[in-house]
């Protein structure tokens, strides 16, 4: 039985567990990340995979991270919210650990994560729709996890929706993410209930009777109970993740989309709406096999999975 | 030297050709489409094909139709503009000449044969782009031919790229095709020339003084004299060009953009700037390499070209 | 009985009438519009109102024209279809004539005529949209004609609806008269039936099969024979025209708005959705009396007769 | 010397003061504003008024609130702070204080005391923008204040500028007060330094680090330091605001815009860049005036004053 090891390295804390074959986590470990110094980081990460490979076999590692990947799975080129820029995390890990490494985009280790163990099992093209803060994407075609020319491939959250729409970190206007993520619910939450406070006094009891402590949380518990601006809120997710789903089958024709991220917790509040949007908008509908949409089946887990797993496919 | 025949099946007519394995077409034969009848139209396709074969040794045939053809290259599922409904072309086009079949749909035939041995020879990422009446798109991926899982992909005209824009014959609106084509090119002109005759005052005289005169041959030519309004319809032209470029790359990474079809022959008009928007646009410019964007280079055989290769290469 | 003399004079012809205190016209002549040279255009009014004059005993002459009147009502500023730049309208016709003269916009005339003697007796507080290929406005006010500070008030067409939208011959974008107008209709009209021209089968075997011929006609007798794409332009009207009502109860808060001009002849096709269109989107609805909507009746000849009872009441 | 009281009724207090024909307030009253019940806020305008009255001879008194006032100026048909519903505020308050009362919704109040005494002073078109949490109009025209048909004009925040744009209180979407007023500028300025938290530094950090807690004040001081983000979003409130006054030139015409509203007290900021837009867009431009654009003089007392003045002008 073969095992390797994933780590999925996010902005606060580094998670990390050896995998077998079948995905199954044999041991599970989680350290705060450091200080942003990028040796540090390395440090973090070599120590938790040589506790982690303590009286194992282990083939390889995995590691996920937020950021723009290169092509060889080597260089971290540009990571948000870390401190790396044009960062030879492939070569310093595997010199500290003494494995061989390969370095994936975190939202790409999830996709290939859900598709080998999880709501993709058995599919050949997969689009995988992360719904945190932002939008997090990762594709598999033919089977194979897609990365791109560079690398960069699968930055979903970045397609254009609306021309001159809402700013964008990212530097662009109108960005998908702006439209159908957990930030975008909280603002179009806001927004209804500085509007029409008498439609979401659920929701405002909640936050404790003021618009700006509306969170996801209110939204959706308020959403659960009937107040009419929290789902009209979820409405507008449902309606811009659905367009957004058409727009990737016009390009990518994939027999599956999944779900995932933190929004997907209360996918009960929009995915069905979300559903009958996608079916509305998707070009040559009636001349065409309707992709699947699923949730996310191994939660928090999936990129550390995933990474582990391309660690094994190398 | 093995040789392959590559059909390119238009609405008005058939166009033919014997392709060597270095691309060359050997012999070319054009035939009108005759009238929409599917037995009608395949009967000429073998007739065409035979013609072509006599006296050959002829490997396999492809087949190149505007239309949705399914993932196993057999079915022509919808065809807008022949009455091919669920049409089992190649079959029926197997049986008549003997010979293996592969039916491929038209856009990505000719993005195969610009990528084979055209603008893209060499690269691995293509995106491609034919500007017509609408816009018509073909994507290879890690060096194959993308198709997606029901053989429906690259369809990237209908991306949206207006909430609730121009309605598009797809039975969407604000489809991509509507804002960067040819047909969008002469409403734009129009629209600039109804608007503001006095800016438009050079086209407006090409095209009789009559604004529903205008077409792309007017358009052109007055941009190319510098009338101020065809100018402009080019420079939206070139932004929507430009910006869903960028799109793409979000999502796909591509290594380069190749633009043909007939508007591409007015490139010196437009494709500057579309190279402009594209770089501004583009999610994460300066910590990416930058996709190339060329022109072209097959003309109106790309499609035959591809087809035929295609075929060599079921 | 005091006569006056109303003159409306338009780009290709120039309408006059002998009009009494019951707004009767007593007497009616047509002349074409000379050329552009404005001494012509003045010679040829002169001309007209001396024969209708002649024999009778004229109080004043009141001439409407389309065009930037100054709040004097002397002056044209600027008229988009005849040559008239700073044109001293008034002082030139009355010492050919030898008779008072006001000059006003042929819009306001129109709603003067209107509220008089037509659609809009009685009502104090009247919006006055004329749909032609734009849309022309006239206000009253507290029983009065509105003309503004510098007598260019009640420009209508030319408020912003949609940002960055159409381009408009005003040389800004958007304006309402590009949506809410014969030129919208027949934009929208060849927009839907180039995209599905299926749904248009009736008004293009009207236009003889072809997009470009399609005018209002064409749209309106479609239209009424249930066509679904002429239809569907006609309910783009009504909301526009809807919407557009309803921002200009926003400021204005009328009694009653007079839908007039060529288009209003196709007003069965579209009034009721304008009205359903204005009450849903009045701002205070449910808090406020809703302004009734009705069709002009004084046809053609509203602006002579206005131009008449301004004269008289100068 | 004549003597009259005007009072400015707020949903948290009560401004009252006498005032004498010049136009100067004599004598100035602060009270909270009592709980919503109708008649104890009658009861407390009364208790102001006589206290204010004792030992003066008083003519009138002018009553200003935020609602919708019908023509008569006698009820307040509708005010969304307060438990007003078809209130008969003027026959209470008159039977509590025997004097003449007049009833004037607060932003025509502020308008005109603005046109009588402030930057309106000779004027005879003058539209009166208030600034505030949303936007509040008035309109003087020919020398009277406009009410409309039914007392509910000048309501200009309420004008749709973007189809489907953002929710309103006012149960429509899209109306100007979501793009051009205080809390737009907020909204507009978190939403950048949400995006782009590198270009907010001095307004982030003003704010405690939170976004949240960004508000006006932040907006103002870090846009006076220099911030970027807080540049850019005085400069979204400055185009908005530019393009509102062109689409009311294109109807009114007015010969001077008023600026006032706590936002006013930023004007510096936006301004000149509002005049610019104003001048770009507005339409006609060059072949007629160009209104001016004025900052109100009377802070918060003009509706006081206003108020005081339009009942000696009963």
């Amino acid at each position: 039985m073969a095992l390797t090891i994933g780590v999925d390295i996010g902005g606060t804390k580094v998670a990390a567990g050896v995998v077998d074959d079948d995905g199954e986590i044999v041991e599970h470990m989680l350290r705060p990340t450091p200080a942003r110094e990028p040796d540090q980081v390395a440090a973090t990460i070599a120590g938790v995979v040589k506790e982690l490979a303590h009286g194992r076999e282990i083939e390889a590692v995995g590691l996920g991270a937020a950021g723009f990947v290169d092509e060889t799975r080597s260089l971290v080129r540009f990571a948000p919210n870390l401190a790396w820029r044009e960062e030879p995390l492939r070569e310093k890990v595997a010199s500290l650990v003494g494995l061989p490494v390969v370095v994936e985009n975190d939202a790409n280790a999830m996709a290939w994560g859900e598709v080998r163990y999880g709501a993709g099992r058995g599919e050949s093209h997969v689009v995988c729709i992360t719904l945190g803060t932002g939008i997090g994407g990762g594709i598999v075609l033919d089977g194979n996890l897609y990365r791109g020319r560079w690398g960069m491939g699968a930055e979903l959250g970045h397609m254009q929706v609306v021309p001159e729409g809402r700013p964008c970190g990212c530097d662009q206007r109108g960005c998908w993410e702006q439209y159908a993520s957990g930030r975008a619910l909280v603002r179009d939450a806001r927004e209804i209930a500085t509007a029409h406070p008498e439609r979401a006094a659920l929701m405002l009891e909640l936050a404790g009777g003021t618009v700006d402590d509306i969170e996801g949380e209110e939204v959706t518990e308020a959403a659960r109970k009937g107040d009419p601006a929290a789902l009209e809120a979820f409405g507008l997710l449902a309606d811009w993740l659905g367009q957004g789903m058409a727009d990737m089958a016009a390009v990518l024709d994939p027999g599956c989309f999944i779900i995932g991220g933190g929004v997907s917790r209360a996918a009960d509040l929009f995915i069905e709406r979300a559903r009958e949007t996608f079916v509305r908008t998707l070009t040559g509908g009636g001349h065409r096999p309707v992709a699947d949409i699923r949730l996310a089946e191994l939660g928090a887990s999936a990129g550390l999975v995933g990474a582990a797993d391309l660690a094994r496919l190398r």
